[in-house]
């Protein structure tokens, strides 16, 4: 199970006229947690979409919240690759203020061809990258 | 069932270097969906916010992404209540790109009181709101 | 002068803590108002993008905000193109709530080329857009 | 002239299918970047809105861009504070990757009371804050 941990700050804008946290950047910031693990692994994000056409697009994606999050609040995302099936795989998230963890979820990403047309086509996730996403290994960022 | 659909357009904005729908987006036209749907309801979000500090916190959200959006798309959020509990509500969404579902997912919300100091404390759903909610009923917006 | 108006709505996640709306989002505002205008004009920002490798990207951006918009007004974004260079133009912007500016600014845009590496380099815009850019026309959305 | 710098990281979800920065991300920066020298200087701004119902929102903002921002780009945003008005002041911001300029610009704020309804006006920028904020001093975040 790799694990990475990145550290965000809550910025104004992402407060919304209730003075909480807006919801959907958790979305937000559960890809950046999923995107720096999968660089952190040495997988090169960009590499993988210019050199090899291969995306991570989302199937789907959930979060539960449990406590308001506040401007200017330091969180921690914890990101935890969970599952790695033939062609998708599952990153967990939870995000802490201090050790109390305010919301948590899960994406579930295909490993995808892009072809010159745009078109999506899920593909295997090559053995050297399944090797990578299911070591046992805490990553820091 | 109430039921209220917003008609929206993919921006430019909303894509990322993939070419397609960064997905946080589809939970900002959730937000639209379910605060549109109250507005129609004759609730007025702003009305509840600032004269009886209610606010409709997320407990929950998840979507399930089908197909990928691109820019310019035009797309239909329909939104349904589909459950009215004593202090929470669950609205379901899907996205249309004329009559192919891109996506569909869910938000469940509380019924909450802000107080002075910015806590929130769920609240019982009154019962002329929870009459609106329950209603079979379809809006348009 | 080719002129472009645009519908839209304030939406509760364009609002901030202090109630009002956020302000970068009227540079969103802006680029969907120039994006559609270049649209209207029947020259597919999507196909410069994919078949011309030419993009528009910001060389100068600013606005003058006059009034705070809040949640749920609706605003009509007019655009005008002011200005057509040999290899950029420039784009004014007004955003009214009704008939009350609420804000207005430009955007200078190159024309611009990407070549496989991904390098940008501004080229003269073709004669043929010249002609479509300087038009006295007023279009609608 | 007080002074202040943030590091920040390009996301995946601030890129646009151009394959570059969405350009209304720089001033999502540049409010990060006067908010936190705010912060920085002592001034709370979450204090000062609830508290004494002070917000700084933007008169005018204007940026001009060098070069393109590519995904996870490491960048410093350099904030000055170069005048004190009566009942405004103006942050100048620069934006680098590296050692090199990729844009920058400016926000003029005003120092404004929110009233009971909502209402914004300006009003003179207390003496205490004028000196916090025409100071010499290089703070760090």
């Amino acid at each position: 199970m790799v694990q990475n941990t990145v550290q965000l700050k809550v910025n104004w804008g992402d407060t919304d006229m209730a003075g909480i946290i807006y919801y959907p950047n958790y979305f937000k910031w559960f890809d950046i947690g999923s995107l720096t693990l999968v660089n952190e692994l040495g997988l090169s994000v960009i590499n993988l979409m210019q050199e090899d056409k291969i995306g991570l697009p989302l199937l789907d994606a959930g979060c539960r919240f449990r406590k308001a999050l506040l401007y200017n609040d330091e969180i921690r995302v914890v990101s935890r690759v969970t599952e790695v099936n033939e062609k998708t795989f599952r990153v967990e998230h939870e995000v802490y203020r201090n050790d109390e963890m305010t919301g948590n979820g899960h994406e579930l990403r295909g490993w995808v061809q892009f072809d010159e047309f745009g078109n999506l086509k899920a593909v295997p996730i090559p053995d050297e990258v399944r090797k990578l996403l299911t070591e046992d290994k805490v990553l820091s960022t």
